[in-house]
C-alpha cells in the first residue's frame, strides 16, 4: 500500500511546473485553461496545476497536492476544477502516470462534431495506434468526464480521447509522455483538418498502421 | 456624487498599460488597433489608451483619463477614437469596470457575417452562457455604438458582443476580466469556426448550459 | 532637380531596416522574400533592401541606395529583385514615399484567384476606402511589374494593389505608412477570407465607406 | 574514395545544429520531430539529428555522423529514425548536399490527399520550377521511402516531394538550401490551401514557367 504521508519530491514538482510552458509554446491553451497532472510513485497522491493560476505564475511552488479522489493534501491554492477527472483515470488505469487536459483549437473541433480523427497520416499510425477516439458528453461536478475517459481509452491504443464538445483529455506513463501526446494530438488533429477542407484523403491500411505502431513504441528514440 | 477632480492611481494606470500587452500575446490586434480601458472606482472617470499609439509604446505615462463623456481631464495624448462607445457604455452599465475593443480575426469574421457564435462548446457555456450575440452596424462618431452595445449586452448573459461589419467588444467587473472575456471569445470564435468547416456540431441542451454557467461563475478560480 | 550625390542620411537607413522587423513579428514575409524601400527626401534616390540576405542580418549598413531607375548609388550588395518595381512606382506617383512588397499569405491566396477583397469591414473602409483591387499578372525583368502596380492605384482610394498570381504592394507617404498598409491588408485580407469560408458578408454601403474612409484620414491618432 | 576515417568539421556539425532552429523559428517541426542532414564534403558520410532528441538540446555534439548505409560513424547518440532515407538520397543524387524531413502541416495536407501543389504562385515557379510533385505511400524500415524520393525527384526540377500519407522531403545543393526550400515549401502550400478554399486560381503558364524559374536560379541573391 501506497503511504500518503510520503513526501512529494520537489524535482516532480518542479517537472510538473515546467512542462506547462510546452501547453503555452504550443498554443494548446489560454489564459489560465488547461492542466497537467503527474501521479507520485509509490503513493495514492497526484500532482495537478491549481484552479485559475496565471501561466507566468506556475512555479513549482504553486502547484498543489491531492490524493486519488481528489482531496487537498498539500499546497495553498485550490486544485484545478478537472482534478476530478484526472484522479478518476489514476485510479482506474495504474498504468497511467501522466493526465493532460487542454481546449487546443483543432483537437476541440472533432471534439464539438463528435468526429473522430481518422488515421490518414503515419504519424497517427506511430503515437495513436488508430483513428482517435470521441469521448462521451459529460458535465464537470462528478465522475462523469473521468469514467467517458477511462471508458473510451479501454477500447483503444490510443492516448488520447475527444470529449465531446468539450476538448481532448490524453494520457502517459508519466506527465512527459501525457504532454508529448497532447502536442502531437493538436498537431495530427490541424493536418488532417487541413487536408479534409479540399477533399479526403485515404485511410491508412490497417496492416501498415499496425507495422507503423509497434515500430514506432519500440524503436524510435534513444 | 463621484468627484471627477480626484487623482487617478499609478497603479491603474499600469493595469490599463499592462493588459494591452495580453492583447498582442494573443494576437487580438496588429499595429495600433484595440483599446482597453477601466473604469475609475469611486470617480466619473476612466482610465483609456491614447489614439494611434504603438503597442511597444504603451506605459503607464501614455494612458489617459477622460470622463465618462469623452472629455479628456488628464494626459497629454488624443484618447481612443473609440472612447465615446467605453464612455457610453460606462453611463449605462454601472456593473461594468472594464471594456475591451478589438478586430480580432475569427471573432470579427462572425461579426462580418451578423452570425453568432453558437453554444456548442463547454466554454462558451462557463464564460458566455449561451450565444455570443450580434450587435447592429453603427458608425463612429456618437453614440451608436455604443448604444448597440449595452441594448445587445442587456438581453444576454455574454460578456462579449460582435458588432456587425466591425469586430467584438466585451466588457467585465473590471478590466483584467473584460481581457479574459476578449481573450477567451477569439478562442471559441476560432474553435467553431474550425468545427463549423467540417460540419456542423450539436448544440449544447439549455439545462446543462445554465448548469456550466452557473458553475464557472461561482467555482472556478481561486 | 534633386541632387544625386547628396548623402543619405544614416537615420533613413536605419528606419528601412527596423521596419523590416514589422514584416516578420507579423509573420509577412519569410526567409529572405519581401523588401521595403523609401524614397530619400529632396534627391531622385532611394533606399532599398538587399537582395537575398536574411532579416537576422539587415542592419542599417546592409541597406543600399539606387536612383529611381534601380541603379546602384551607395551600398556593397546587390539591390532587392524587386527594385524596378519600387524605382516605377516612385518616378510615377510622386506623392508616394514609401514602398513595400510581401507574399503575406492570405493577400497573397486572393492575388492567387485574381479576385478584389470586398470592403466588408469597418476597418476595410478606414485604411483603403473601398474593395482592394487586383493588378495585372507581370513577369519580373522589366517594367511590368511597376506599370501594373500603377495603374492599378491610379483607379483606387487603396495604398494596397494584388499582384495576380504573385502578392501584394502597398505603398504610403513614407515607409512606415506602406509598412502599415501592409499590415493592415494582411490583417483584412485574412479575416474576410475567414467571413467567406462560412458564408457571405453583406458589403458596407458606399456613403458609409466614405464616411468612415474620411473621419480614419483626417482624425485618427495624434 | 572517400576516407570514412577522416573527421567531419565542428563548422559542419555547428551548421546542421543550428538549421535545425529554422524549423522551430517557422513552425515545421513539433516537439523532436523533423530531420536535417549534410553530405560530408570529400567523404561518403554524413551528418544528422539524434533520433527523438528535444530541439532544446540540439547543439553541435549532439549530432552524429553515418556511412551513407546509415551506419554510426561517430556520435553517443542513435541517429535520426529517417536515416536510411537520407542516406539512400545522398547515394543516388550525388548533387545533394543536404535532406530535410518535416511534417509541416500544410504540405503534409497536401500529402495526405495526394495531390500535388499546382504552380499558380510565381514564388512556386522560382523555387519549384513546376507543379510540386507526390511520392509513393512507403512504410519506414527498408529503402522504400528513399527509393520514392529520389523516383520522384529525378522526374521533377522540384527539389521537394510530398511522400504519401507522411509528409514533405526537401533536398539542395547543402544543407541551407534544403532547409530553405522546406520553409518555401510550406509557405507555398499554405497560400495555395487558402486560395483553394474560395475557389480555383489559374495556373501560371509553362513559359513564364520557365521565365521565372531561370532568373531565380541565376539571377536571385547576392
Amino acid at each position: 500500500m501506497a503511504d500518503p504521508t510520503l513526501p512529494v519530491s520537489a524535482e516532480l514538482r518542479r517537472t510538473v511546473a515546467d512542462l506547462h510552458r510546452e501547453l503555452t509554446r504550443y498554443g494548446l491553451v489560454i489564459w489560465t485553461a488547461g492542466n497537467i497532472s503527474a501521479r507520485v510513485p509509490g503513493a495514492d497522491l497526484m500532482v495537478i496545476k491549481p484552479s485559475g493560476v496565471s501561466y507566468d505564475e506556475l512555479g513549482p511552488e504553486a502547484m498543489v497536492v491531492t490524493d486519488l479522489h481528489g482531496e487537498l493534501v498539500e499546497g495553498e491554492l485550490a486544485p484545478s476544477s478537472d482534478t476530478a477527472a484526472h484522479a478518476y483515470v489514476y485510479r482506474h488505469m495504474p498504468e497511467v502516470g501522466g493526465v493532460v487536459h487542454t481546449h487546443s483549437p483543432y483537437a476541440t473541433a472533432w471534439s464539438a462534431r463528435r468526429e473522430p480523427i481518422p488515421c490518414v497520416l503515419t504519424m497517427i499510425a506511430d503515437e495513436f495506434g488508430g483513428d482517435i477516439p470521441v469521448g462521451p458528453f459529460a458535465l464537470i461536478g462528478d465522475d462523469s468526464i473521468g469514467r467517458g475517459i477511462v471508458e473510451t481509452l479501454r477500447g483503444s491504443r490510443s492516448p488520447a480521447v475527444l470529449m465531446a464538445n468539450h476538448g481532448p483529455f490524453t494520457v502517459g506513463t508519466d506527465a512527459r509522455a501525457a504532454v508529448k501526446a497532447a502536442v502531437m494530438l493538436e498537431d495530427v488533429a490541424r493536418t488532417v483538418h487541413f487536408a479534409h477542407q479540399l477533399g479526403r484523403p485515404e485511410a491508412i491500411d490497417p496492416e501498415s498502421v499496425d507495422r507503423l505502431h509497434a515500430r514506432y513504441q519500440n524503436v524510435y528514440g534513444q
